[in-house]
């Protein structure tokens, strides 16, 4: 029976069988120091023999548990005799046993296989985990019902403009730049659901907060009365997502010293005609600096129709403003969203009469559809602004762009 | 404050607000029956009133909640006043009132943004989404991290063919056929993880069984002695399946009248030299009758070699034979799985020494990885053997195949 890292403590005085990498080594005279890596964490082996195991070396090893109160986690390993389930063909290329490590980006995103096994770097991957169950969770609790809707799309979801074409059987087909018109298409069977998977832009500019492929956690809901309602679900859903990371990766959380955001009941917000933006949508140094003036959480409301797309519900009155939003955290937009049309006719009038293209999606609004809304968040976007990565390339575990296919 | 149709029985006597769909209607003298329908279920309202309102008008209305033993639920809604929030703009073209649908399959799927709303199609997906929320339960427990892995890929991951082709900012690129490649890598990070995603496969043939892309539940672990070990985290994750439906969809259980199936402790199997099959695969008969022969679940392991792909390790002792492994359930394959190869040197003899294609997959070979193996599911399927669909386009929200790229 394999015993974990973090389950030594209950152990000492037996002897066990542990499992892992062997992730440092040092010799102290007589004495060899090993640490062994698991799922769960590090562990201190101290072998009165000299140890003959690279690096990366995969064992199975039994030993003795003995309090040890300089040890990480207050227990260590004695005595232990090892078996060798693997070996590393070649020495490692990263210095895994740093506290950190000390490549560039680009050379860690090129060694991500190897990378991601430094406990930092997977911390951050805990994070991402536990913060999309915390979504589930509290839209689950709401009523909603997760659906799986098709990447491959006929005709392009949010605009011609930055989309991957396809060969579809000898047919050009796309990759869906969001679930946008599928969830929409489903508020007429379920009333409320949420979808968390991969969406596709052939984003043509090399930033650090663009992606070619990301995890987009969307939810949509009907019988709403205007876009305030769809910002109450995205505030439970944020709370939902700091609520997981605080129950199922408070290690992670504490090895990368981050501070969880407090979710006040109700998140602030600001009218885009409030900001002093001289634009139609915000620039990112309008995210930064009304972050500054309003604090962590803000969400900015009623952006110019002139930058949302067209199945954006107008603001009632002032139709040059929209009942959208985007919810700004530390800084950054993470979450976009809004009020959508639900007359056929305003859809009609908003194509231009130009129907063909958008066929099956009209079809759910050609008979009968509640007024709704939602809103689409990004997942490394979400890591970064936790872990403070300048980098949204930090928090993906194989990123893609315009250069990078691999790994 | 609205009341869902679930929710009428605790407001007998009182005056409430229902929202929803106009399901259906009839006059009956001078009474007008109506039936409402919302996320929940059906209302029947009861007007004294001729109601002029068309099947799908989107409605909010008050009434008073009666109890009325004929009523579906024991109650329903009289003296109610209607406040219409939408019109269909034209009749709806299929009978969503009836028990069932009577159209034919091609008609239903081109319909789907309307047809999904039938009580009976909506059931089937409320299934698949408590299916996969028990799914990632008990994985969950056994350990499991989730992650999400890129769909656009540098090369194929099963083999060159059925692979949709995609530009990729000029360059060839691939849509992924599986996360094999990234589960296994990501072994070597969490020893667990699992993902729920879309795959892609450019299927050519037109059956029941297939489809262009469907949801695929992946799952692989580290630190096993052979594929027993992954056929019982396979039993743990089914079981947590159908308990996820008995948690959370009993109604569309009971609507489809359908036999959630008992998963035994240990469920039964058979080496494929014993399933009297003189081939090097199981062809759709076979699994049918094995079935019929060995009861709803069964275990056909050791397929040859010939028939599995490069990473699956062989059967100690009969290398002819792998330690590999499909599950079936209820007369098909539902689960594909096994043992893989861990070691650096056995991939290289697997692809004759032509790492190049590999390279980034390979590198996790390179730096010591655990004995690991794993499965996929495919979701669609899971569901098509829950309700007895022949097709697994019946229980696809919006199936991709040869011919159908919309809806």
């Amino acid at each position: 029976m394999r015993v974990l890292s973090t389950e030594l403590g209950a152990h000492v005085g037996a002897r066990v069988t542990m499992a892992g990498w062997v992730h440092a080594k040092r010799e102290l005279g007589a004495v060899s120091f090993l640490v062994l890596r698991d799922r769960t964490g590090l562990t201190q082996i101290v072998s009165g023999e000299p140890v003959e195991l690279q690096p990366e070396t995969v064992v199975e090893l039994e030993g003795m548990v003995v309090a040890a109160a300089q040890a990480p986690g207050g227990v260590e390993l004695h005595d232990p005799s090892f078996r060798v389930l693997s070996e590393p063909a070649e020495p490692v290329p990263l210095e895994l046993r740093r506290p950190q490590l000390k490549e560039t980006l680009p050379t860690i995103l090129d060694l991500a296989p190897v990378a991601l096994r430094h406990p930092r770097e997977r911390a951050k991957f805990e994070l991402a985990a536990a913060s999309v169950g915390g979504f589930r969770e509290a839209l689950d609790r709401l009523g909603f019902t997760e659906i799986s809707t098709p990447k491959i799309v006929g005709s392009a979801t949010e605009s011609g403009a930055n989309v991957f074409r396809l060969d579809y059987f000898g047919r050009p087909a796309f990759l869906a730049q969001s679930p946008q018109f599928y969830k929409q298409v489903m508020v007429g069977v379920f009333e409320r659901v949420y979808e968390v998977g991969p969406v596709f832009r052939a984003e043509p500019h090399d930033t650090g907060r663009h992606l070619a492929e990301y995890t987009s956690l969307d939810a949509e809901l009907g019988f709403i009365t205007d876009h305030f309602e769809v910002m109450a679900v995205v505030r439970e859903a944020v709370s939902g997502m700091v609520d997981g990371i605080r129950e199922h990766a408070l290690g992670a959380m504490k090895l990368l010293e981050i501070e969880l955001p407090q979710v006040p009941p109700d998140l602030p917000w600001l009218h885009f005609a409030d900001t002093g933006v001289n634009d139609v949508d915000l620039a990112p140094a309008d995210e930064s600096r009304l972050c500054r003036e309003h604090g962590e959480w803000l969400f900015v409301t009623g952006f110019p129709m002139a930058k949302r797309p067209f199945y954006t519900h107008p603001e009632p009155g002032r139709p040059e403003y929209s009942n959208s939003f985007d919810l700004l955290f530390r800084g950054m937009e993470i979450v976009t969203g809004g009020q959508r049309l639900h007359r056929y006719d305003d859809y009609v009038a908003a194509v231009d009469g130009n129907t063909a293209p958008y066929e099956s999606y009209l079809q759910a609004f050609r008979y009968g559809m509640p007024p709704h809304g939602g809103f689409a968040l990004g997942l490394e976007r979400w890591t970064a602004r936790l872990v403070g990565a300048r980098n949204v390339r930090e928090t993906t575990l194989f990123p893609r762009d315009l250069h990078r296919l691999a790994p």
